[in-house]
């Protein structure tokens, strides 16, 4: 009897994860934050309409405004400009590189799962073809579960679930429709809130991995 | 010209955590966290008095109230019954433990760290004599600084301080009175307001360590 806490940001790739996660584990706690990022509302709403389609019970919504007030990235300054046409590859790492975000994300999943008697993590972290974001690499991952496992209870015992660790977008797209996962509830776009921008890194990447698998990207588009 | 973060929480450990911080470096950012416990607001109120002391500028205060609404301990829990008349060593973990709380604030201190280019964090855990918790241990720490600088950008290169842990409580009382650290202002009881209660866990050891060390806690206690 797995159960999983699963970090569900609303995006592509967790909606991908929780689908992995819904599959492997009997039992389901899905973990929501905004932290004032740019589109913190429309992620929500992503994230309620795919908690919605798995008829996820138990969910917690966690405010990490602090990560706005400590600043240091254009996804939560308005007064840096979130990166546009690019890939995020050509920079070692992206202005929307929020400082040790996945830090603050896990650490929240590790007091959830120890509470919920859950075994398992899942993050829907993808190391190349997408962000260059350091939280986003294997090794650190590797590492945080050392360190989560020293810092709780004897009793309990986690592990990190990366099920997406080493794809690339095309291959998450194809992972979700094979898993039947519910694309077209999931929000991508770093800008947009009715329609995605299609030219900020986050839509670059996400509308290259539709076309290489040969599918369609289900949401609306400004461009 | 070292900068450092320091989590201060208001009580002894973290009143004297940050005097030897401020004999250390050259600038000292105070982080502190509500999580919704009990004495929340009497915590804030030692830590404001301790950085108008320090005349610290530079504060971060930030609500975990999701540490709540996880639950699993009596500082959060009303349901739960503070332990009381022990030593916190009598049982492996005591109730008061908050799941992965020193995870989770060092999560945040390592974001706010990068963001001000700060060297250091300092956090006043004690790993004997104190309270069992796992998420106080050295092995703790050394492991999630591990994690933390391979999470972070290459550039930066944390280190975690813990200059008490190997002391009893009465060395900590010796180090403050050296250190000249405001312990007047500090503030370590599970349940008062206005006068600590004398009989939780953390009263009874602050309460030794002030004897054993020959002096007289200047705050009020109600037994």
């Amino acid at each position: 009897m797995d159960k999983a806490v699963v970090l569900l940001s609303g995006g592509l790739d967790s909606t991908v994860t929780i689908a992995q996660a819904i599959k492997d584990c009997d039992e389901v706690f899905a973990l929501h934050a905004g932290y004032g990022q740019l589109t913190e509302t429309r992620e929500f709403k992503a994230f309620e309409n795919v908690c919605k389609f798995y008829n996820i019970k138990e969910k917690l919504i966690v405010n990490l405004d602090y990560l706005k007030e400590i600043g240091g990235s254009s996804l939560t300054d308005k007064t840096m400009i979130v990166e546009t046409g690019g890939t995020g590859l050509e920079n070692e790492i992206p202005d929307t590189y929020v400082p040790f975000r996945n830090g603050n994300l896990l650490a929240i999943a590790s007091s959830l799962a120890e509470v919920k008697g859950a075994s398992r993590i899942y993050i829907g972290a993808v190391e190349e073809d997408s962000s260059g974001y350091p939280d986003c690499r294997k090794e650190f991952f590797d590492a945080f579960i050392v360190a989560v496992n020293l810092g709780n209870r004897p009793e309990t015992n986690l592990s990190i679930h990366l099920p997406l660790i080493d794809l690339s977008k095309k291959e998450i797209v194809e992972l979700g429709i094979k898993l039947g996962a519910p694309l077209k509830y999931s929000w991508s776009c770093y800008t947009g809130i009715e329609k995605a921008c299609g030219i900020c890194d986050s839509c670059i990447l996400r509308l290259k991995g539709f076309k290489n698998a040969g599918q369609t990207d289900p949401i609306p588009y400004e461009n």
